[in-house]
């Protein structure tokens, strides 16, 4: 498992921002796994290495998943295999179920973090996995302590924790609930994911102002925003103005839910990374690099992508 | 010239946010204006009509261009006699030179406000009209005093007061000093552009707190945004939180500079007045009317636009 290295979260007082955030590349699978066409394993592979060198800090490279039910992911364990990444990158999978854990650990010496995940909504959990909130975090309970025993490091995810497209809103107290009892049972990381695009400024800071007061000192927590209604970077201002200080994103704005067709995916990371560094605030990301990435990508798929940056470049201050 | 309502501009203490702003919706002079196909006057009429009875407070129909120069306004004085608009609609205008003025006069009984504009950074200027600063600020003086005399709002943009594609920063201070001209020169309404999409909410902050603090009591100030690097909304409620309560939008993300090919226009009315409805911030916008007003106009000019709630529909929270 590769070493976390310290991240300055210090103040910038000019701004009220912090100096410096964490973003993880998540293109690779939840990009890769909501491609109607399957992306050959060579491309990802160069992909993967691509944004590698643009010195992004974080990505999730796949996910362990039954692959008649992903076929886009059956070639995760090859990818992994195969590709070359510098040694100080933080490389996570996600695992849906105890069987994708095994799985997974039988590979685990390509990765450092492992990500499971559940709904905060009681009827967007039941739709995705089949469960109830309560009989998925039993489940998680034992496979947390599993990662954590493999050596690796226990990342959890809860979707829909800023709204649900069945019940509408969640609670901040049921996401503080679940949150804690996550971390009681060892994850070290905290996603909160917008799943369906339902997040506004707002609710943003309610619920990140909560769950950083009472679990800011045990764990890290990741805002994980989708851009379905054009909020996505309104929100990581939010998320920064009360302290967050770590991102996933998407190159090339791919995955998410791309329901209904055209809606858009994850955040891009190049727009993320033009709008941070503007505002003074630094990712390590090479912002020219990243647009090349998804450039790549979207020469791959054969379709323009979503992403501003991609069709604008970077602002030019001369 | 139609009355303009008090707007209450009262904040919410459960945001932080203003309860209510005012929307101009700018699409069928900004919008049209860009358009590389000719729009039918008939279908302008219509459109125009349909936004309107979506509830928007405030539109600007049309420029006083150059027939040569501009064709795709050429037909603004006809649908200005022949569009029929609610009473209280505050109606404006755009006009770029004396002459423009001298038209726009002889047709002053179908709206109520004319704007001018100059920019704010002198190689954006000069690239415009091909004049200076100072030139644009001492032609722009007798045209607001002659459209006061007309009984008529006078408002005035400053271009690219959040950064030049030519010149980088534009200090605040000399849109400050702008600013001032323009309203000793007699102009009641100031419009704060990011023509290129150059703006990012701290710079956002950075100008409307000095320019609301020097002249929020003598004028009112708005807020036009690009969303070229997909920051649009992101710089509203930076503006939002510092109390602007006035913004433009163009239904439908048409307008602003369709340069590089692919790049978004202003940010789009339906994604403004979702996320502001979102936040509890009201405007007197009907979304699922305004979301129909881009769907009519996408289906006219027949390509997919760029607008988020077009696709994904407005939040559904049960």
């Amino acid at each position: 498992m590769v070493a976390r290295p310290m991240v300055d979260t210090a103040i910038n007082p000019d701004t009220g921002l912090p100096r410096r955030v964490v973003i993880r590349e998540v293109g690779p699978r939840d990009g890769f796994q909501n491609e109607p066409e399957l992306i050959p394993t060579d491309d990802k592979i160069a992909l993967i290495e691509q944004l590698a060198a643009t010195g992004v800090p974080r990505m999730e490279l796949t996910s362990f998943v039954r692959a008649d039910v992903v076929p886009q992911l059956a070639d995760g364990p090859e990818v992994l295999a195969r590709v070359e990444l510098p040694a100080g990158l933080e490389r996570s999978v996600i695992v849906p179920n105890p069987r994708g854990l095994d799985l997974a650990l039988a590979n685990s010496e390509h990765f450092d973090d492992v990500n499971v995940f559940l709904s905060a909504s009681e009827s967007h959990n039941r739709a995705n996995v089949n469960r109830s909130v309560a009989e998925s975090l039993a489940g998680l309970v034992p496979m947390l302590a599993r990662i954590a025993d493999a050596g690796l490091r226990p990342r959890a995810s809860i979707s829909t924790a800023f709204g649900c497209p069945y019940e509408g809103t969640v609670p901040v107290e049921r996401v503080a609930e679940i949150s804690e009892a996550l971390l009681d049972a060892g994850a070290v990381d905290l996603n909160l994911a917008d799943t369906t695009g339902m997040a506004n400024p707002v609710t943003v800071k309610r619920l990140f102002v909560t769950l950083l007061e009472r679990f800011g000192e045990r764990a890290e927590l990741t805002a994980h925003f989708h851009n379905t209604r054009g909020q996505g970077l309104a929100n990581v201002v939010a998320a920064l103005e009360v302290g967050v200080t770590s991102f996933d994103s998407s190159f090339g704005e791919l995955g998410g839910c791309p329901v209904p067709p055209g809606a858009t995916g994850n955040i891009a990371t190049e727009d993320l990374v033009s709008l941070l560094h503007e505002m003074g605030v630094e990712t390590g990301i090479d912002l020219d690099s990243m647009i090349a990435a998804s450039a790549a990508v979207q020469r791959i798929l054969g379709r323009r992508l979503t992403s501003h940056t991609l069709v604008s470049g970077p602002v030019d201050w001369h």
